[in-house]
């Protein structure tokens, strides 16, 4: 017995929370999020592929606003330093960007990963133990695409001191930082990616990351 | 303007695919996969998140028999290496699994990234430079799903010397080895992934890898 084929609806759906799905900062609405709803993300995201069935992420979930505050100072801290090392109009363009909703998103998420799970009994581990933290990273895109599909959205904080951060939530020693998420529902999905909105990047032609048979000189 | 929300049938959808994806190694077809319908599965890729909106992902597409057969060896010998480092049973268990299906697929795509793209101007990776690998896991995983969406497989071939891949595949220097992909259409989705059907590992409850606050003992 299989499943049946996706309809072509099924299969818009998809490429439409793909699409749609945005790096959330400056949106997030103080509406409670539900466990009921919070699960529903957690259970997507725990159905990501992962090496050798090892399913090494662990999803702390905060709520706490005294950790959150913890969090957002160290976040300031970092950002302050990431501003200094850029130049003139640059420096004054990076502190206008806003670039994290620790406070205004009622749900935080820090993504740990297992370097040496012993599920999976080491399997495809032994050439590329990377692969343990890319399983990870598969999980949050997951959550990423089903929390677009919810109305919720997510922000995905990378200016942050990984061993601040590990102090500030006791992350245990056997666990690896992966990712720190801001997670609520927003006052509208932008149509553009903010730093393409604000003029800081934009998104390249699809043709110029594809080669094939062997690669293009640059 | 803002983009209605999704409809709870495209809800589902997006749940169905997180769902339904596998990770598929023996059931490829031959059946031969379009340009177009590959466009659209790079398209997705190309749609994730990157850390400073700096899309360092790069997508070669391998049809070319010869070089499959390359890689193909490259994978037979690490296979075996692993297979090694197990002990009775267990390796004889190990040898007995079907661990990609490079040759079958008739599309094999190699992912690489750039760790110091030029686009983005540095942002968001000052304090996390892995980021951008882990946008480019981001973007194999939109193309996961949305594969699964179209009805086509994929398998993620971690049993590779790199270093191996990368002569292979003359990667360039500046580019970092991320992963193998095998793509087609399949006979089936196995309803189970294959290594809990065959009894390699089973799915852990959701609730293992879940903390609230803090961090559970273990």
């Amino acid at each position: 017995m299989s499943e049946p084929d996706f309809t072509l609806e099924e299969r818009a759906a998809v490429y439409r929370a793909i699409a749609l799905r945005r790096d959330i900062r400056a949106e997030f609405l103080p509406d409670a999020v539900s466990h009921e709803v919070l699960l529903r993300l957690l259970g997507a995201a725990h159905q990501a592929p992962s090496v050798g069935l090892s399913q090494p992420w662990r999803f702390l979930v905060v709520r706490s606003l005294a950790t959150r505050r913890a969090v957002h100072a160290a976040f300031m801290r970092a950002n302050a330093e990431a501003a200094a090392t850029y130049r003139a109009a640059d420096e004054q363009r990076y502190r206008a960007l806003r670039l994290a909703g620790i406070l205004d998103a009622p749900v935080n998420l820090c993504i740990t990963c297992d370097d040496a799970p012993l599920r999976g009994h080491g399997l495809g581990r032994q050439t590329m133990p990377e692969t343990a933290r890319y399983s990870t990273v598969c999980a949050i895109q997951n959550l990423w695409l089903a929390a677009r599909a919810e109305g919720l959205g997510v922000g995905w904080v990378s200016i942050l001191d990984p061993a601040e951060l590990r102090t500030i939530l006791s992350i245990p020693d056997r666990l690896t930082f992966i990712a720190y998420l801001c997670l609520g529902y927003v006052a509208e999905f932008p149509m553009l990616p903010d730093l393409e909105r604000v003029g800081w990047e934009s998104r390249s032609p699809l043709a110029d990351v594809i080669d094939f048979e062997q690669y293009r000189e640059q």
